[in-house]
């Protein structure tokens, strides 16, 4: 039986990275970038006045003038005009491009304006330390051509903006992941239908298509009696139609778990078939030879839970960016903790802020892999190692967080 | 001006739950439940196997027997066949209801298999502690009638299979929020203009309707030239047709600065103008009596993001969620950093996770409030206090987080 670790980079290994498609900026948010995006201009294009108030040279601030007519006014948007007389001002306004003959900008807070013969007279209070104030100066932040976003990019707000600012209107990126999520399992009854006594609604499919979309992946559900025939002819479709298969049920000791041998007929091969984790175990892994790879996780709700957050998520982000390192993330452990076989466990965990800036996790109660209501009060899993028995509050371990918030 | 905690108490006071809309399970995740939900049967409804093997009576085991013949065997999803001899055994699936004369389940790794005369025969070889091992007994996890998800509870992975499992097909959600986003500035010229030397693309409608769109709620764009027979015309139709405006720039001191004053005109009653913080501090907020509130942030970009983290998206989910407190992150400062303006400051910084369970904040290096390019190297800002100068490596401040990994 394999490590968590090793079944972890197994399945990373399968990753590849997707083909694009160009759409519209505004249908982007959460889309990852193809290809890089430069800068068409210097940032800022221009000289750009940072505050309103007025624009004048700096050399006449510097011999001691306070009082400067406003020769002109000059609002954001127009084209600048030059201030003519070197020892006078341009009523100016943020966002303008600084007038030629300026080379400085004192803001409103630092003046007071009164008239003399008609002309309005702009008085300085507290003048400015040096030429360049109040000006956000062409190129201060990026040059014309440099890179602003390299390819593999999530856009978000900041990097739609961005984007908006170089005009590009249409960005390419990585197509969505197309995921087939199948359950099995013949106690498994529709979501509209009333169970007999020994049946449930089917659950689990609902729950990874939820986290398949919460991940940026389209996911479409499908069922399949745990019927050999059924399943031979059911799964080659999906296998030729998706970039992966997430199956839940089906790969356990049982007389009906016959799912492993039938991917192995349809032409699936075996990666791994159970990992030293509880819960979740059973977790078999495949790929068919350059196509579609088969997630077949233990049908316990718990147990379909937690493979999905610790292998199908980080798979789902490899192939969308696959140069991205993703920070493993930390959490303190709030209360000790003993668990004594040779495993991996997954332990169900509430998350707490704390004001020192720590994440606190809390063990949860939990019925045991079947317990699909504990997942309620939880917002994630610490990843316990193996080789320890006692887990020590205080202690910081791995944290898988499936709630945000 | 006041301060910022005074403004986001203000900006909270006017959230306002949401109608409800009824839509399916399978197109509600990230929505927020708007009745509660309620277990239709036991969790488990019934005593459920809980591992692949047998069920017997424990009595047997009690008194010291080993071998079982194997009576029938039952998978999930089939009625349940009463143990005709105590003495005996059924052979059993996880998922199937636990036969009626048995009453614990011997799992696969713990048996061994023969046949004599014919008769398939399970030979215990370690044999269960106690009745009731193996099986997860009904409402063992929830009881029917309890209450499972609260109004107001937002529809994760977890939730949605909870939902599928009381078979709620269809789901009353509060419907989206309906933002529209309002960018003022004659410098601005669309995304697919060439923009003139002195003009820029407009960047912060996308930005913003990106980040409403991540925070669950629909943006729509609008533009409005800096006029003020344009605005009086152009407003009072979004005030009536969206729950809030949010607007950039045009509430700074400038001569084309007259928002505040038209949005008194078409009857938004001014809450507060100018918040003691850096950036955004020309910040404007107000409401229409009963009706749309109105956003008007300051037009750098930095600004605009600030104060939609700060303000905007905490209304957002205050209208989404009423009742849920959402916990304040906090993070380590990583190096020491003086501000000294009695205001509060919203410092760029990027996160680690650190080995110990912290997230540490490094300061990121920004032009100022127009360098949009500075967010794409930040997660977030923290947000110092005014009364403090100099804030020291190693201290924790809360967090407002933008990315997340």
């Amino acid at each position: 039986m394999i490590s968590v670790e090793e079944a972890s980079r197994l399945v990373r290994a399968t990753a590849r990275p997707l083909p694009s498609e160009t759409i519209a900026l505004t249908a982007a948010t959460g889309r990852v970038l193809q290809q890089p995006l430069y800068a068409d201009r210097d940032f800022p294009p221009f000289n750009r006045v940072a505050m309103d108030g007025i624009a004048l040279s700096f050399a006449a601030i510097a011999a001691g003038q306070t009082d400067f007519p406003i020769e002109a006014t000059q609002l954001a948007g127009t084209a600048p005009q030059p201030l003519r007389n070197a020892l006078a001002a341009i009523e100016i306004m943020t966002g303008a491009m600084l007038p030629p003959g300026t080379d400085v900008v004192v803001r409103y807070e630092d003046l007071e304006f009164h008239e003399a013969n008609g002309q309005r007279i702009a008085r300085v209070q507290v003048p400015p330390p040096a030429a360049g104030h109040n000006i956000h100066h062409q190129a201060a932040d990026r040059q014309q051509g440099d890179l602003l976003l390299p390819a593999g990019t999530r856009l978000g707000p900041a990097e739609i903006a961005v984007a908006a600012t170089v005009g590009a209107a249409v960005v390419p990126v990585a197509r969505p992941l197309r995921v087939a999520v199948v359950s099995t399992g013949d106690e498994l009854v529709e979501l509209t239908q009333t169970p007999l006594p020994h049946q449930i609604r089917r659950s689990n499919a609902y729950m990874l298509r939820a986290a398949l979309l919460e991940a940026g992946a389209e996911g479409e559900i499908f069922h399949f009696n745990d019927d050999q025939q059924t399943l031979r002819q059911g799964l080659p479709p999906l296998l030729a139609g998706f970039d992966a298969l997430v199956l839940s049920g089906g790969v356990s000791k049982g007389q009906a778990d016959f799912l492993p041998e039938i991917l192995r007929e349809v032409g699936v091969t075996q990666i791994f078939h159970e990992v030293q984790q509880r819960p979740g175990k059973p977790f078999w892994f495949g790929q068919q030879a350059g196509g579609a790879v088969v997630f077949a996780l233990p049908g316990n709700p718990v147990s379909t839970f937690v493979n999905f957050y610790q292998y199908v998520r980080p798979w789902l982000r490899q192939c969308q960016q696959p140069q991205a390192v993703l920070p493993q993330l930390m959490a303190v452990l709030a209360a000790s903790f003993a668990f004594k076989p040779p495993m991996t466990h997954f332990l169900p965990v509430r998350l707490e802020a704390s004001p020192h800036g720590h994440l606190l996790a809390h063990p949860q109660p939990a019925g045991g892999s079947g317990d699909l209501a504990s997942l309620l009060q939880c917002d994630g899993f610490l990843r316990l190692p193996p080789e320890q028995e006692l887990f020590k509050a205080g202690d910081a371990f791995p944290l898988i967080r499936f709630r945000e918030w």
